[in-house]
């Protein structure tokens, strides 16, 4: 294991110190218990958003954080829940009193912690799980389907909302709705390695793929050999067209999402394929994004994240934002 | 090799139409010759800044044109100059008659036709060649220094003010005050692979570094043993110090690029590591940069550039700009 490192055991809080020094008009960060957040929190009579999870697939969350998006998150060791006090401490901080957004990625150990922060938050709060990722269902550290790159879909989307004074109940319910209408697979190339652990999380061969791999390198639907991209862009778009069963007359917004060891022309291929083919299928692509924003650490590889969008949905999208990873708008 | 690709002749033209697909309301691209270009060029009566290179440094250049920044990029095939004709194409495509403004990074075969393509050109035209890596005198492709991650600070500062009415003479001259007072130094942890050549570009043990590597992979100032992140940023400032005589007076733009395959939690490292150092010389980071933008492929490791701010310097870098990779103000 090749990486730039201290002492591993310091690696989550001096990278936060250093990102947060690289946006320290916009960030905050707090340590025992940890958390990322806006420096303008908290925001008078706006619903908070929070979210968080492992950490080595930033810049999700903290490089999401900002006006337009989240106003917390929670980072917790590499691919390692965050722990309850985490999310309550960042409650206590960032919330005017309009209530908490808990956004929070399906997995076991994220659900059962987030969970008992909501218990113990004494303020209103709701919780939305993200399951976008349509590969299996009932995998290595979840029940159900897993939350991936889809989530950054419903953070924008419901922290636009959130800016412009939609309440805790509408919130919840948009998030819902942004969930339902994304689903996501994505492709592994080669593992990763945690720093800790200082070795590959798992092995692959050379020449062959992990097709429907989970953002902790987990199982996914099979390993194959490596084939053309035009063929695996198709492979990753027909779970995502049958869940959402894609018709002629949908807009939909793509996301074209690196693993982080994935160059930007490898993606932009990839984005090339899985345009023709939604050209083919006559489903306009109206949104894009097309870079490394829900990462696995130095894993090569990528998930296609399609949403279906409505005029709502689009409008938000739309709406001005300014995070570390995502900017656009006044 | 593993990577996403269908034929590696055609991964340019495919990598290409992927990414303007994806940011089609600010890009368009033009084939035989090959050059992006901003959706709304030629744009009355402001000098067209242009510049190119190989590819695999992505977003390095076509990220980098909208408004605020490049009027047009010239990628040639991977690590390969692009030609004459696509530079003398793409400027007489923007070129509104105010002239053009040539940024090419210090390279011979870059430097060669570019020169070329100015010499065809029948407009006003000027060049500046970027050469901010202070590792090594003479190495491979490249007579003099190399000119790597200063080129986007040099982009950035002469696109804005050229988007603000700035002359060629005085874009030209800014140019090359943004590259003098502009140091870099990168450190690779692994090789890496050109896809039409199929294998790593130079072998380099585990446990090894290439300390002042170019974004070619061209050999750096030595081959040393891993060492801790504190101590390689170390050795990467320390000769930016000296090249720019940094003293406790200074306020600084402090650019911490990825060099593609290296995860942002070591990145914040790194910008953590050397913000220290700077703190510890009471030199002031007053702007900030942290990311992948001068990648070379899937390399792992960064380079650090450090750019002298002065208050006009500052004001153009804060000005709005408008593209792929960089995006702030209205």
């Amino acid at each position: 294991m090749k990486k730039f490192l201290n002492d591993p055991d310091n690696l989550l809080p001096e990278s936060l110190h250093g990102f947060v020094r690289a946006h320290q008009n916009l960030l905050r960060v707090n340590f025992n218990p940890t958390f990322v957040f806006r420096r303008d929190a908290p925001r008078q009579s706006k619903v908070a958003i929070i979210s968080g999870g492992g950490s080595g697939h930033e810049p999700l969350h903290a490089g999401l954080v900002g006006p337009g998006m989240l106003d917390a998150a929670c980072p917790g060791e590499v691919f390692t829940s965050p722990t309850p006090d985490q999310m309550l401490a960042a409650a206590q901080q960032v919330d005017s009193g309009a209530g908490v957004l808990f956004i929070v990625k399906n997995y076991s150990g994220d659900v059962m912690n987030f969970e008992m922060a909501a218990e113990m938050y004494s303020g209103s709060q709701a919780s939305v799980l993200t399951n976008d990722d349509v590969a299996v269902e009932d995998s290595t550290f979840t029940t159900g389907r897993r939350g991936v790159a889809g989530t950054l879909v419903v953070e924008k989307i419901v922290g636009a909302a959130a800016e412009q004074g939609a309440n805790l109940d509408r919130c919840c319910a948009l998030a819902q709705r942004v969930n339902a209408r994304s689903a996501s697979m994505g492709v592994a190339l080669t593992s990763c390695t945690v720093p800790a652990a200082g070795k590959p999380t798992f092995e692959i061969a050379e020449h062959e793929i992990e097709m429907g791999v989970g953002i902790h390198g987990e199982p996914g639907k099979k390993r194959m050999p490596l084939v053309s991209a035009d063929e695996l862009a198709a492979q990753l778009l027909q779970p995502i067209v049958d869940a959402l069963e894609l018709t002629s007359s949908d807009e939909v917004l793509l996301l074209v999402n690196g693993f982080g060891a994935t160059p930007m022309m490898e993606l932009s291929l990839m984005f090339e394929c899985v345009g023709r083919l939604l050209d083919g299928r006559q489903v306009t692509i109206c949104r894009s994004l097309l870079g490394n924003y829900v990462t696995s650490l130095d894993m090569a590889g990528c998930s296609i994240t399609v949403t279906k969008l409505d005029p709502e949905m689009r409008e938000l999208w739309d709406a001005p934002v300014h995070t570390a990873a995502l900017r656009w708008g006044r």
